[in-house]
């Protein structure tokens, strides 16, 4: 295992800690129980508290900021965060507004946001992120899995939030963005756990797995790698077919980087899906692409497209100022 | 080899194509001969030209906008651009204030611009970027190699222009930010150029290049893996020995990923990186982390430290909005 770490127990302080060294006028940090916040608190709004295991970085601490999250809880790299971590956040950013949690669908996050969801002694609610069409279930999932799309909705959740949405509308736009939302990608190789010290899964020098999660977990089949195009058209049309767009509809779409792809091959993804949603009819009027909801070092990306209507496009491109996104 | 390609030929054109089709406000291409601009060109100002092989990506495409670059020419990946890019880029963005060329110090890019430089029709001036402090001359290079110190460069020449500086001054300032800036950096992994289909370079399961190149070029040694403090204080000492910034100085520090090393790892550098220059009495004032200069999926990165007076830390705060880099 070749990684930029000094002890496997240290990475995640050491690494939490850089950022907040990096951006101190954005973000703040506590440990035991860990969370990291805003730097500036927001005084009278609903708070947007995320988290998740680390390794997907910048998910979930470098959507902290104005206009998008209030607080992340960074779990262990790929194990949830504990509910002490979530009710201490949650604390320290209310403002009297109510709390809302946005969680990604892994058995584990949802059972300890729950239980913070439960202990929490704060008007609370919770938008479940569930993007992923790849597979019904998985390792660690009952239901859909919660992938790149987790961004979209917390970056529209957040700029309602901002505009001065109640927490009952909060929850409302994040369901109905996620409901909007769907997402597949595909992996050429696997990434190393620090603490594993070895790959998490094999895979052959010709093969890539379709449909890949975000931790390396296996998606519908191990396929020989295919021109770019063809991987393309397969990820649309299982993205298309959930969502099911109406032809002329305006799209946001995302190529997401897991972490080990150039992005010349992101921006090359782009150029394919792009060129194919509009061929078949539809508008792709806003993009994102880079490494945003990684998974370490995996070769690899994913699609997300989300129906935007005139609410979703206003949210989005509202202003937002964190460290990974700023416009 | 596994990516997110169709044809060789085409990788190019389809990934630049994707850029522009993802930022219709911020990019325009032109092909035969290739090169990108602002969609909305300056009308009074100097024009900041760079250009170089593609595989370095967001630079200097991403680095294309207002505060930053007006034009950039890309060539294969890892090679030169050719002159008529260069005259072509320079027509096209010229207001009549001049062209300051902005060249990494490599021997092919070095004469091309020379070339266009001496064929141009317009005023112009070139700045040599070399803050590479790895190697005196090396596989491509007579001299320094001009690395990640390229983007404070076009950031800081990028701002004065944009505040009216003249040629000469566009010119004095991208001097004087060269040669207060250094580079150094270590790879884990090769890259694996599209075209060639196999790995740069080999390089054992436990080894590292200490001092890399960014086209995966060899720097001063292969060493052992090590700590990540014991690397951070390696490439540092190298750094300040070659800028020697008085105790106190306020500093620039940059952690940049070479592509296929995840932002988990690029934190934990900073932090070992400002800790040890805190120790040694200087002031990390200014950070920028993340994958900016690239060598395609290379694993790896670089410390790069800039030392800042007044005018430059002005010039490095003051707007940007480009595909890669915004505030």
């Amino acid at each position: 295992m070749k990684k930029f770490i000094n002890e496997i127990d240290a990475v995640m302080r050491e690494s939490l800690g850089g950022m907040v060294d990096a951006h101190p006028d954005l973000l703040q940090i506590q440990f035991e129980p860990t969370f990291m916040s805003r730097a500036m608190r927001a005084t009278s709004k609903v708070a947007l508290l995320s988290g998740g295991g680390s390794g997907h970085e910048p998910l979930h601490c470098g959507f902290i900021g104005q206009g998008m999250l209030d607080a992340a809880c960074p779990g262990q790299v790929f194990t949830s965060p504990t509910p002490d971590q979530m009710l201490a956040a949650a604390e320290a950013v209310n403002t009297g507004k109510g709390v809302l949690f946005i969680v990604k669908n892994y058995s584990g996050d949802l059972m300890n946001f729950q239980m913070a969801a439960e202990m929490l002694e704060i008007e609370n609610a919770t938008v479940l992120v569930n993007d992923d069409v790849a597979v019904e279930n998985s390792t660690h999932t009952t239901g859909r899995r919660g992938v790149a799309g987790t961004l979209i909705v917390e970056k529209t959740v957040g700029a309602a939030a901002e505009q001065g949405a109640t927490l009952a509308e909060c929850k409302a736009v994040g369901d109905r963005v996620n409901k909007a939302t769907a997402s597949m990608g595909v992996a050429f190789t696997s990434c190393v756990v620090p603490a594993a010290g070895r790959a998490t899964f094999d895979i052959g020098a010709d093969e890539m797995e379709v449909g890949v999660g975000i931790h390396g977990e296996p998606g519908r089949r191990r396929s020989k790698v295919r021109p770019a195009s063809v991987i393309v058209d397969e990820l649309l049309d299982s993205i298309l077919r959930d969502l099911q767009p109406q032809k002329g509809s305006e799209l946001l779409l995302h190529v997401n980087g897991f972490g080990g792809t150039p992005l010349m091959e992101l921006y090359l993804l782009y150029h394919d899906a792009a060129k194919q949603l509009r061929s078949m009819g539809y508008k792709p009027v806003r993009s994102l692409v880079g490494n945003y909801t990684t998974s370490l070092e995996m070769a690899g990306a994913s699609l997300t497209v989300t129906m935007l209507d005139a609410e979703i496009r206003q949210l989005w491109d509202a202003p937002v100022h964190t460290a990974a996104l700023r416009w």
